[in-house]
């Protein structure tokens, strides 16, 4: 085995084209044996295992600096950079994240997570080393996909016109290589590769467009794409009028042709973009065929490529079956999607009504600005977008969306922790944020049914709206009575005499558990259910007050739940004990939730036995009595 | 006079283009009589007034529907839409607003005021007129420099590829006219207007391309640029091979030419850019030669061209200053900023270090994220933006740096109420929504002197850090005593037996003429100047409690100053009045500062009444001694 002689990227640099090849067979299979196991991000590592490979060969990380767009396709680059042992570990609390980290290893060069960020951030350490005088490389790897997004197009924009040495790796994974292009593009790879290239390209650079059959095939191609999703449709000439040295389309499995064309780029200077084409799913026929179902994926068996466990119903296709229901009466409602349709449980909706239904590409900024347009024209926009990617569009949701108190209807998915992904994609702020802005409403439910009553509330209610529900399944089924949705009413599930738990969202199940714990204890417990976080009721909770106050929310600390009860108690001159149950103001590494939630103390155990300390502590206080003045 | 009969657009269908041309010379006159007293933006509305004319003469307002990018560029738009007498009220409170304002008339139909937000708008609304069944046209106008701000780029993106009829202006007033390019600029046009044309373009797309020497000249033109600010770079086909029509260069001071490439718009499918040429303080000499200064006016004379009233110190100078002194010695410090070189007072530094500063274009996520590449790179990065716009990079703080802790210092100017420019412009979120990040310092000072320090304390930190500071000049000099900035330390300013005020950054000064307006009702005031919101210094507030607390800030109630000493409170079981003097938590319009804060009660005269009824209702209530427990 190769791999066991390959440790460090400087193992790299003694081996042969033939014994790079065969190491890229052994990762792809490490690769396929712990995903299978820990789940996590596949097809679009098992893309860039040659071009891994080539990129740790020709330049030298650490001192090199390597960004990785979005970072889910850090993998292989874990692997060749000290990390093999570790790969089992991969996503799970205490191992290796899932994504770059710069207190992991020194070979992570930058924290990234999000898309689009890494050319602003090449850029930034190019204009550092320029000003430091020193003289390493710089690189940026992104894909064709990420390229949709805005902060990537203002990026390209300030390097084009830079004049700064650094590399930018389009990894463009959308365009399917027939044989034919890809003999063109070897052809063409090969002319470059020769001695004579660099002077030709420098001498006159029509070299290139002098063979208009390639430019036109490939902008035809990428124009396509595969998934149907909107691609960023740039001709290579655009690259090159913005400024840029364009080198490509190289073949992103051939070693030798990518290490040609890297160590080509090491004697440019100015900004290089090099068109480096790859297949997802690479050497995994399940995934090569399907790449979008083994992008992000759990557990599965490598053989028949099943995934391994039943799948369950999600938030997100309850979302978006329960929109098509509504959609089929009110023909005002349109969707928009941010290159999820699938994450989000939108397909069923882009099947049912195409001409409703809007992808824009990973792009939340034009996402919302459009959905505001779209509102002020009468329409009722839905958009869920992932908690931690509605951030992209803070701007849009004040200045778009709430000046003009727009209906439009944000869902925000994978609101919450979760988990795995780490610090990035956890979804800890969104309440917290939207609520700093004037005219949203801002709900969470506690099960299935209530997502459907308040997504059909919602866009009936004709203002700015953010509804978020967690990733995965419902924890606790509360049935379909009292599901009647009153703007700015929380309902009360229970009440009992020693302590109000006030809850929101997923953790109302929570609320639940611990009353049902401390029954045990005899410890009776009021529990309410928020329902709204803005407005809150602070009627409902004023008239189920007890001598302690709990809140539990999935999310920060910082402005939310807690915050808001906080504000109550004090605007009616109440002192009573309050207990504030939520996520420090700090980012949260990856893990599972359930561990996760152990670890702060938001399980229903903690949570209870916290409760009882609190209780046991006014005891001996001799707090009997809720002071009112 | 022409404009006496001109009150609405279809006032202007029947006029001939030589009294257009006559009326474009009276509304021009008119702007200038108007804003030389008022103040508000000169040159860009110079700039647009035969465009204007000519979109007023071809489309039919209210029903097409006309979306001004930014919309500072709309008072001939007003003047023409039964708004020319209420001129003389722009921008003051009651009167009209220097944006479209769709509550202030129904040619208004959308409001804008950030960049680069017109054509996401504009594809929203042509994308709800298609599923409406509805045929209007719809257009955006965007400036060349609106232009490169991400979300604009990701929009054009998806209309280039939905063939949805509508219009894209390219509004561009960086290129200088010279009489060559002009000429055959019109030349152009008129070849375009011919009848013909719309054939030919049709036929075969290569008509245009093949005079290259016109494209390459105007993209030559593009990147050359007057200002020396970044362009976006965008060769006219670019546009085509995105999927748009191109149409001009024409001439935007021609209104015939312009009136007839509009009419040729009108019969067009799909998506077309129209580039149209301005320039900007067109017809007024002073602001054709120094448009940035005319760019945001105060009163002028308009003979001399001279600012009326006296120049002072504003904050961003002092911070400009400082930190080219600070600059000097630490030569780790660079400068970004988003296109307001000026506006932020860094046009010294720009100067002295001009390889340690960058101006990455209106592009506020691009600069956030090169600035954490440099912090990470080993550069303190100092981003001075105004405090609404910091809200299009919320994200970038977030993802790229907090999450790392890298040192960051955003500079948030024109923080709180900044008056007459309104709602999109005033700055109060900035505290709250950084408020929600983990690991970002937020400091805000009291006058200049604090000022210079805290940003000697910011680059030292090595943390992310948000400071603040208002529009304008310091309001009160505290003297340089007392200037030592501790880490999350406050500053008792004066002690008093009756009430505790808690004020920060602006509001400082305001609490100190409050305490002295108290004096005089024989009340005693203790007053805190917080210097941090976060992290908060608790224990300087608990050792300075008084019966009442008040806090002060310039900014929105919710999830700030007084929110913060509510927590505190809480957390330390203390039952005591707190009265929190902030925005209410809905968005303000414009006005002068002075009047706005008489509104809503943050003047020192109502702040001190509100002190005093809130002591007698004390009094009353007999409440005398602070509850802990």
């Amino acid at each position: 085995m190769i791999l066991e002689k390959v440790n460090y990227p400087e193992d790299l640099k003694t081996l042969k084209i033939e014994d790079k090849e065969i190491l890229a067979g052994e990762i792809r299979e490490k690769i396929l044996n712990t995903v299978s196991e820990t789940g996590g991000h596949l097809a679009s590592n098992l893309g860039v295992v040659e071009l891994t490979i080539a990129l740790h060969s020709v330049f030298y990380s650490p001192i090199d600096k390597i960004i990785w767009d979005v970072g889910h396709q850090t993998y292989v680059h874990k692997i060749l950079t000290g990390r093999k042992d570790k790969l089992t570990s991969l996503r799970k609390m205490n191992g290796i994240a899932g994504f770059p980290k710069t207190n992991e290893s020194i070979y992570d060069n930058f924290n990234t997570g999000h898309s689009s960020t890494s050319i602003s951030v090449a850029l930034g350490m190019a204009r550092a080393r320029d000003i430091k005088g020193e003289n390493n490389k710089i690189l940026a790897i992104i894909g064709d996909g990420a390229l949709t997004g805005g902060m990537a197009l203002e990026a390209l924009n300030d390097v084009g016109s830079s004049n700064t040495n650094m590399i930018v790796i389009l990894n463009d994974n959308e365009m399917s290589i027939s044989k034919n292009v890809g003999g063109i593009s070897m052809m063409l790879s090969k002319l470059r590769t020769k001695s004579t290239y660099v002077k030709v390209n420098i001498k006159g650079k029509r070299t290139i467009a002098k063979i208009p059959f390639i430019g036109n095939k490939i902008v035809r191609l990428v124009q396509k794409g595969k998934r149907g999703i909107k691609q960023l449709v740039i001709p290579k000439m655009y690259f090159e009028d913005i400024g840029f040295r364009y080198l490509g389309p190289v073949d992103g499995h051939d070693i030798e042709a990518l290490e040609n064309i890297l160590n080509i780029c090491k004697q440019q200077e100015g900004p290089i973009l090099v068109h480096v084409v790859t297949r997802k799913g690479k050497g995994y026929k399940p995934a090569e065929e399907t790449p979008d179902k083994y992008h992000s994926t759990s557990k599965f068996n490598i053989k028949t490529g099943e995934k391994v466990g039943k799948k369950t119903k999600d938030y997100s296709k309850v979302f978006g079956d329960k929109l098509v229901k509504i959609a089929k009466d009110n023909k005002k409602i349109v969707a928009i999607t941010a290159a999820m349709a699938d994450g989000t449980g939108l397909s069923g909706f882009s099947k049912k009504y195409p001409k409703r239904f809007f992808d824009v590409g990973i792009a939340e900024q034009h996402a919302i600005g459009m959905a505001a347009g779209m509102a002020k024209a009468g329409l009722i926009p839905v958009v869920p977008l992932y908690s931690s990617f509605i951030q992209r569009a803070y701007d849009q949701l004040v200045h778009d969306v709430a000046i003009q108190n727009l209906p439009v209807v944000i869902c925000a998915d994978r609101a919450g922790i979760v988990g795995n992904d780490g610090e990035t994609h956890q979804g800890l702020l969104d309440m917290s944020f939207t609520n700093t802005i004037p005219n949203f409403t801002i709900m969470a439910p506690k099960d299935f049914n209530e997502l459907e009553e308040m997504l059909e509330f919602s866009v009936n209610l004709q203002k700015p709206v953010l509804l978020r529900y967690p990733r995965g399944t419902e924890s606790m089924n509360f049935g379909k009575s009292n599901l009647n949705i009153e703007y700015g009413k929380a309902e009360v599930l229970e009440t009992g005499r020693d302590v109000t738990i006030v809850s929101i969202g997923k953790m109302v199940s929570r609320a639940t558990e611990v009353s049902n714990i401390l029954k045990e204890s005899d410890i009776q417990t009021t529990v309410i259910n928020a329902r709204f976080l803005k407005p809150f009721d602070e009627k409902t909770l004023l008239e189920n007050i007890n001598n302690l106050i709990v809140t539990i929310e999935d999310g920060t600390i910082v402005g939310g739940l807690g915050s808001k009860v906080e504000e109550v108690l004090q605007a009616n001159k109440i002192q009573i004990d309050l207990e504030k149950i939520a996520y420090p103001d700090s980012f949260i590494k990856h893990g599972n939730v359930n561990e996760i939630e152990e670890k702060y103390g938001l399980d229903a155990k903690s949570i209870s036995e916290n409760i009882k300390d609190i209780l046991e502590l006014s005891k001996i206080k001799k707090i009997t009595n809720i002071k009112k003045r």
